[in-house]
C-alpha cells in the first residue's frame, strides 16, 4: 500500500484537516502520479456537508487533479514516468454497458461510474480525491495534459471545463446560435470561453450588474441583468440555448420564456430543491429542459487537446491547502474569479 | 353576416346551452362549410370553466371539426363546394414569422396563433368553435379529408391525432425505439396507434390494470401498471421516449427514471399545477423534459393523408349535442373509448 497525505472531513459537521491514509499499490494497468494542483469545486463542499445525502466519511474531496506521473504498471501503454497527467470526476465504470462503450462512462448503466472521491471502487474500497499528494488510477481514466498550458489553470478543466464543454458539443452549439450562460462562476466562465470559441453569440445572464465588465473580458457579446424586467423583455424568445450553471433555486419558467421555439435549457448546476415547472412552459414553443453531467473520458481528452490548441484555460486563484475554509467561504459568496486551485506543494 | 346556431357557455359557471351568433361573410380567401361532426376535447372543458385563465365568453367550444364545403371565396384555390373539409385548433396566425414560414403556425412568434375558439381574430372579433352548424375559415387553415375514412372518426385527428403525431414525427420515433405512452385516453390511444404504425415498441403506462386488454387491442406491445413497484422496476432506464398525455399531476421524477441515457419525456397533457423536477433527474443520463403543442398546418395535412393511406382513425362514441354534459362527466371519469364526437345533425 502507498502511504498518502491528504486533507479530509471526518464527518458532515467537521472541518477539513490533515489525514494520512493508504492508496492501493500500482497494479499492471495503473498510473501513480504526484498531485501538483487540485481545483476546488462547489460540489466538494456539497459533499463534505452531505447536502446531497449518502456521503462516505472520512472524505478527501477533490476531482480537478493534475500532476506528474511517478510510476506506471507493467501493462500501461498510454503513460510513462514524467508525463503530465490529469484525473477528473471518475476513476472507473463498468466498461461493458452501452454508455461505457459509447465513451459516456459518466452515465454508466452497468455498475454506475466510480467517483474520484465519496464513492467506492468495485471491490468496495472508498475512493479518496485530489486534496492529497498522490493518486493511483487505472490508465483508462487518466488524461494527457499538454505542457503548453499553465498546469494549475488546467485543473478546473477536469470538472468545470468538461461539464460545460460536453453539453455545448452534444447539442452542437456554435455559429448562428444564440447562447445564454446563466451564472458566471467556475462553470459559467468556462461556458463563456467555449461558447465564444465555438462561434456562438454569447450572453451572460446574471443578477449582478457588477459582473458585466468581467463577462465582456471573457468574450461575452451581451450581458443581461436578470433583475431588470426591461432588459429581460428584450430577450424574450431570443436564445437557442441556455446553459444553466446555477446551483441555487431559480425561476425556471422565467428562463424557459427566453428560449426560441425548439430552444433547449440545459441544467449543469444542481439546486438542492426541486424546481416547479409548468407543462405550458415547454409545450408553448416545443422547448426542452435538459440536463448534462460532467463528460466521458474520450470527450475530456478531446477538450484538453482543444484547449492546448486554442490556449484556453480556467481563470484561477492559487491557494495554500490551509486556506481551504476561507476559500469555501469566499466561494459561497461568489468571491472568486473563477476557481480556487490548491497548490499541493503546500500540503 | 351568416346566422349560425351553436352551443355556448355564457360564463365559467354556466352550462352549455343553445346560442345563436353570427359568423363573417365568406371573404375572397375563405371557405364556409357545414359542420357535420365535432370532437369533444378535455381542453373544451378546461376553457369553458376558465381553468387556464383568460377565457372569453360567450364561448362556443370545439376544435376537432369536420364537414362539407358549402361556399368558397372568389380566390380560393384549394377547395370547391362539396369537398370534405376539416379545421383543427387554429384558424389564423401572423403568416410572416420564422415559425409560420416553417409551417409551425402553432408556435407563431409574431401575433401568436388565432385559436379556433376562445381567441380573437386579428381584427378583435372573438372566434367561435365547432359546437355549431357552420364555420368560415381562411383556406390556409382548412384541411382536406379523404372520403376513404369514417368522417366522425376523423374529427379527433384534428387535435388528439395531431398533438401526438407531431412530437412522434419531430423526434423521429420509430423502428428500434422503445416508446412509452403515459395515459390511455383520447391522446394516448392515438399515440399508441401512431407509435405502432411507425415501428416503435409501444408500452402503455397506466394506473388501471383494467386497461391492459384495450391497450393490447390498440396494438401496444407491453403494458405496465404504474402503481406496481415490481413492474416499474423492470422498466427502469428502459425507454427512449415517454409521450405524456396526462393532465392530472404526476411524479415526473419517477417517469424520468424510466428513460434511458439521452431519453426524452414529452409533455402533451397540461396539468394545471407546476411539476416539481429535480435537476439530478435530467442530469443523470442527459435526459430531456420536452413539450409539444398540437401541430402545424402542413404536418396536420400530412397526418390526415397518412391516416387515409394506413386506415387510421380515432376510436369514438358518437353523441347528440344535448348529451354534452353527461359526456363531460364521463370524460372526467375516463369513461370513454376514446373520444366523444358530436353529431351536429342533432344540434
Amino acid at each position: 500500500m502507498i502511504s498518502t497525505k491528504g486533507y479530509a472531513a471526518q464527518s458532515a459537521v467537521s472541518d477539513l484537516a490533515p489525514w494520512n491514509f493508504e492508496r492501493r499499490d500500482v497494479g499492471p494497468h495503473d498510473v501513480q502520479f504526484d498531485i501538483l494542483y487540485c481545483g476546488v469545486c462547489h460540489s466538494d463542499l456539497h459533499q463534505i456537508r452531505d447536502e446531497w445525502g449518502g456521503s462516505i466519511f472520512p472524505m478527501v474531496p477533490g476531482h480537478e487533479i493534475v500532476g506528474k506521473v511517478k510510476k506506471v504498471g507493467a501493462h500501461v501503454k498510454k503513460f510513462k514516468v514524467g508525463d503530465l497527467a490529469a484525473v477528473g470526476c471518475m476513476v472507473d465504470s463498468c466498461r461493458v454497458c452501452e454508455e461505457c462503450k459509447d465513451g459516456l462512462e459518466q452515465y454508466c448503466s452497468g455498475t454506475g461510474m466510480v467517483g474520484t472521491y465519496n464513492s467506492r471502487e468495485k471491490d468496495g474500497t472508498p475512493t479518496y480525491g485530489g486534496y492529497s499528494n498522490q493518486i493511483v488510477v487505472h490508465e483508462d481514466f487518466v488524461l494527457h495534459v499538454s505542457d503548453k498550458l499553465s498546469l494549475p489553470a488546467v485543473a478546473p478543466l477536469l470538472c468545470a471545463g468538461i461539464t460545460t464543454w460536453s453539453p455545448l458539443r452534444h447539442w452542437k452549439v456554435g455559429k448562428g446560435h444564440k447562447l445564454a450562460v446563466l451564472g458566471l462562476g467556475g462553470l459559467g466562465h468556462m461556458a463563456v470561453k467555449f461558447g465564444v470559441a465555438f462561434g456562438a453569440e454569447v450572453t451572460v445572464l446574471s443578477t449582478s450588474p457588477s459582473k458585466e465588465a468581467a463577462a465582456r473580458q471573457l468574450g461575452a457579446h451581451k450581458f443581461i441583468v436578470t433583475s431588470d424586467p426591461a432588459q429581460l423583455k428584450g430577450v424574450k424568445r431570443y436564445f437557442d440555448f441556455i446553459l444553466d450553471t446555477v446551483s441555487a433555486s431559480h425561476d425556471m419558467g422565467l428562463y424557459l420564456s427566453l428560449l426560441k421555439t425548439d430552444g433547449t435549457h440545459i441544467c449543469v448546476g444542481v439546486p438542492s430543491e426541486p424546481m416547479p415547472i409548468h407543462a405550458f412552459n415547454v409545450i408553448m414553443g416545443r422547448k426542452s429542459l435538459a440536463g448534462s453531467g460532467i463528460g466521458g473520458i474520450p470527450e475530456t481528452q478531446e477538450m484538453l487537446d482543444y484547449c492546448a490548441e486554442h490556449n484556453i484555460v480556467s481563470d484561477i486563484e492559487i491557494i495554500d491547502m490551509k486556506y481551504i475554509h476561507q476559500a469555501y467561504d469566499r466561494m459561497l459568496k461568489g468571491d472568486v474569479r473563477y476557481r480556487f486551485v490548491i497548490d499541493m506543494a503546500t500540503l
